[in-house]
Order: structure tokens, then C-alpha cells, then sequence
């Protein structure tokens, strides 16, 4: 039998993992890493001196080029469910040739596996390999951007939404709703006078960015800092509460 | 100047703390207990330990009995800001007499700050008090629900809800729906055939209980063993996730 541990590893702040999460970490024989895209490398390097912090046993670390996604499809949920199948055939391999019978192989996941990550849902499509399953919950980049805007995420009673930016759009009522991978700026939409908007960038690195305000004051601040910031790194990762008054 | 930490300690194990709460614990000189009802002397037990397994300096532990808010108030939300503010004047009176000019004092707060707590409401109302605040992020038992079941928290480009118990009976529509603070057990008057429940207690501790199924088969289960449970304990920390097919 095979082990595979899928770990949160927290936003991007070295201390934001869990003593759990260090326990897993030492538990690995082999840590896969599959980035793509701009934020590749900075990735990679965030993860390398994790394990280098963190783990006292030898490892192998893994890493394989991930094809882009086609991210402007027409049918978006077919697009990705083709890509999670494509990525399963590559996990399938992965899983066959690096790992031995008896050994354990981890996935180092970024904020919380739970939370718009596709490796759990990946893994259950993986065909012809035998494996058990552990999950480690992480700090998510959701509370991180309300920690460092010391604000809760619900209100009293208060039903909270996470959605992705292309849900945005449809939805009727906006009481308490976070925004996650909002490649499009979708808040730049809103005209409603009475939202307000807790954003945050890079969250618990030392390229935080924080900005919050009155959605319709601030929403012209957000987009030019954000462009700023990711031309000058190459890739960004935000996200936002929009909460109404 | 006094400082206040919000510290997220995770939803009961004690491994589910991250190394940025560690260094949080490490920097109070004082930690506040306000704990009530059954759940009090286990809450604290393991918070001891935790103070006792962490923290490398001296500290001082200032425990409070907080009474018990009207749970069946007809105006929720009235009895709930009524009961913030007797708080707030008691949090008031704990900074002013507990805190040294430039001391750091701490309140543990199980799970996320930033998700159904009210600490940090509660500060905000403190008054002729100065303070600045912090506030680290932990690991939600809403997280916990969903690594110990080893699924994802939401389905491909799905919104995620969570909410309070009481706020179950109005939802029109049930995608991806977790449900916190559920004393009154609202999942049972569910009749939904397409409904899949993944329900959890007391997660991260010994006492752990997990059951998943179609909601109508299993809700007799979840009944029994929620009330079995409680009867043994004393009280009962639980959530779930529903799903429809």
C-alpha cells in the first residue's frame, strides 16, 4: 500500500503551518511539486526552505512541468473536468513510478486543501493505483486577509459565501462574501454604493498588500496597485471580503 | 499602550496549532479564560496544556465565569448584541485592571477568530480602553470536518456557504452548505432525498465522531450518537457539510 498525505502548508507565511502539518511533513519519503505559470519559481522557493526548515529525514522532491489550463473556455466546468483528467493520468504515473510500496508521498498545497484546491478531487479520479488518503488542514489565504484586517468574516447570525470572481456577477444579494480567484477584477463591476471591500494581496508574505474602503472610493486604488504588483512580480494572488453596510 | 492577541488555536487537537500562534502565546503576559456552560472544564483543561506545552516564559492566567446568554431569545440578534455589550464592559474592566501599560494580554480562542466568534466583536464595543490588536488565524473545525472526510469544501467553480444552525430552514437551494452552531439539530427536519451529509464531532480530540451518507439515511444515526454522546460528555461541539448530489 502507498500513502498519500495532501498538506496545507498555510498562504505564504513560513509560520502560518501547523505543528500537524510538520508532523506530515516528516512522514514523506517524496514531495511532488506541480507548478505552473508565473508563480512558478517564487513557489518552488517558498517550498524548498519549508522542507528545509521542517524536515529532519531524507527526501526526494518531485517536480513536474503542469500544462496551463485553458482559462478562457466556453464551457468552463467540462475545461476544467478535462484538465482534472489529464492531471490524473500524469498523478496515476507519478504515484506508480516514485513511490515503492510502504512509502508515503505528499502533496505541499497552499492555504487549505479544502478551499478551491483540485488535488483531492484529482486524486479520486487517479485509475489503476492503490493508495490511502490523509488530509492536513492549512490557514487558508480567506483568514489570513481577515486576521490582518482584524475583522470577522460573518456577522451576527450571518450566512458567509466563498465564491470564485466569475460567480460574482450573479449574485442577487451580497451580505458577507469572499472573493477567490478573481483573475478579472469581477468587484470592478459593482456600482452598489453600499458595499465595502477588505482586499489583500501576497497575504502573510513580505509583499502583503492591504487596502480596504468603501467599494466604490477605493475599487480604482485596488486595480492600479494590483496591476503595479503584478507586473513587477510577474503573478499575483488576492482576494477579498465584500460586505454590505 | 496595551496589546491584544486573538489567538485561533485550532478546533481541539493540539498538534492543529500553527508555529505563528506559538510565537503569539510566546509574546502575553497575561491569557484570559472566559469559558461557560458544560463544555468549561475540558475547554480549560486543554488550554492549560497547551499554555503549559508552549509557552517558555512566565505567565499569568486570569480566568472568568462568564454567564450564559438567553439561547432562546425571540429577538436573536437584540439578545445577542445585549449580551456583546455586557461583555465589552466586562473585557473593559479586565484590560484596565488585569493589563500593564505596555503588557501583551491574550484571549485562545478555539478555531478561527474570523468565523463565528465573538471576541473580536466584543473588543470593538470596549470603550475608554486603548488597545492596539492582533489577531492569528487558526485552523476552523470547519476544516477539520472536511480533511477528516477527505473532501473538498466545494464542488468545481461552486459557491460555499456556511452558516448558523438557525439560518438552515431558509435556504431556497443547498449546494455546498456548512452548518456551525446547530444545538437544535435543523438537519433533521431536512427531507431532501438528493441531500449527502458529512457530519463530525469534537474533531481533532479523542472523542472525535465522524458519519457520512445520504442525509435520510443517516440522520437517525447522527441523532443518536449526537445525543449519546452529549449525555456521556456533558456537552457537544459538532458540524457539518451538506451537499446535494
Amino acid at each position: 500500500m502507498k500513502h498519500l498525505l495532501l498538506i496545507g502548508i498555510g498562504p505564504g507565511n513560513p509560520r502560518q503551518i501547523t505543528l500537524e502539518a510538520i508532523d506530515a511533513l516528516n512522514r514523506a519519503e517524496v514531495f511532488f511539486v506541480l507548478d505552473k505559470g508565473a508563480a512558478k519559481d517564487d513557489m518552488l522557493r517558498l517550498r524548498k526552505e519549508l522542507l528545509e526548515r521542517h524536515v529532519n529525514r531524507p527526501y526526494r522532491l518531485v517536480q513536474v512541468e503542469d500544462p496551463l489550463r485553458d482559462g478562457e473556455a466556453s464551457d468552463y466546468v467540462g475545461a476544467v473536468q478535462d484538465w482534472h483528467r489529464q492531471r490524473a493520468a500524469l498523478y496515476g504515473r507519478l504515484i506508480d513510478s516514485e513511490l515503492a510500496d510502504g512509502q508515503s508521498g505528499a502533496f505541499l498545497l497552499w492555504g487549505e486543501p479544502g478551499l478551491y484546491d483540485s488535488t483531492l478531487r484529482i486524486l479520486e479520479l487517479v485509475e489503476h493505483q492503490h493508495f490511502s488518503l490523509e488530509v492536513i488542514p492549512g490557514i487558508s489565504s480567506v483568514q489570513a486577509l481577515a486576521a490582518r484586517h482584524r475583522i470577522p468574516l460573518n456577522r451576527i447570525g450571518e450566512p458567509l459565501t466563498v465564491l470564485p470572481g466569475r460567480r460574482l456577477a450573479e449574485q442577487a444579494q451580497i451580505d458577507n462574501l469572499v472573493v477567490m480567484l478573481d483573475g478579472h477584477c469581477a468587484f470592478a463591476q459593482l456600482e452598489d454604493p453600499d458595499l465595502h471591500i477588505y482586499w489583500g494581496a501576497y497575504l502573510g508574505t513580505p509583499d502583503e498588500l492591504l487596502i480596504e474602503g468603501p467599494l466604490l472610493a477605493v475599487k480604482a486604488q485596488i486595480l492600479a496597485q494590483r496591476e503595479q504588483a503584478r507586473a513587477r512580480k510577474g503573478w499575483i494572488m488576492d482576494t477579498y471580503l465584500l460586505r454590505r453596510r
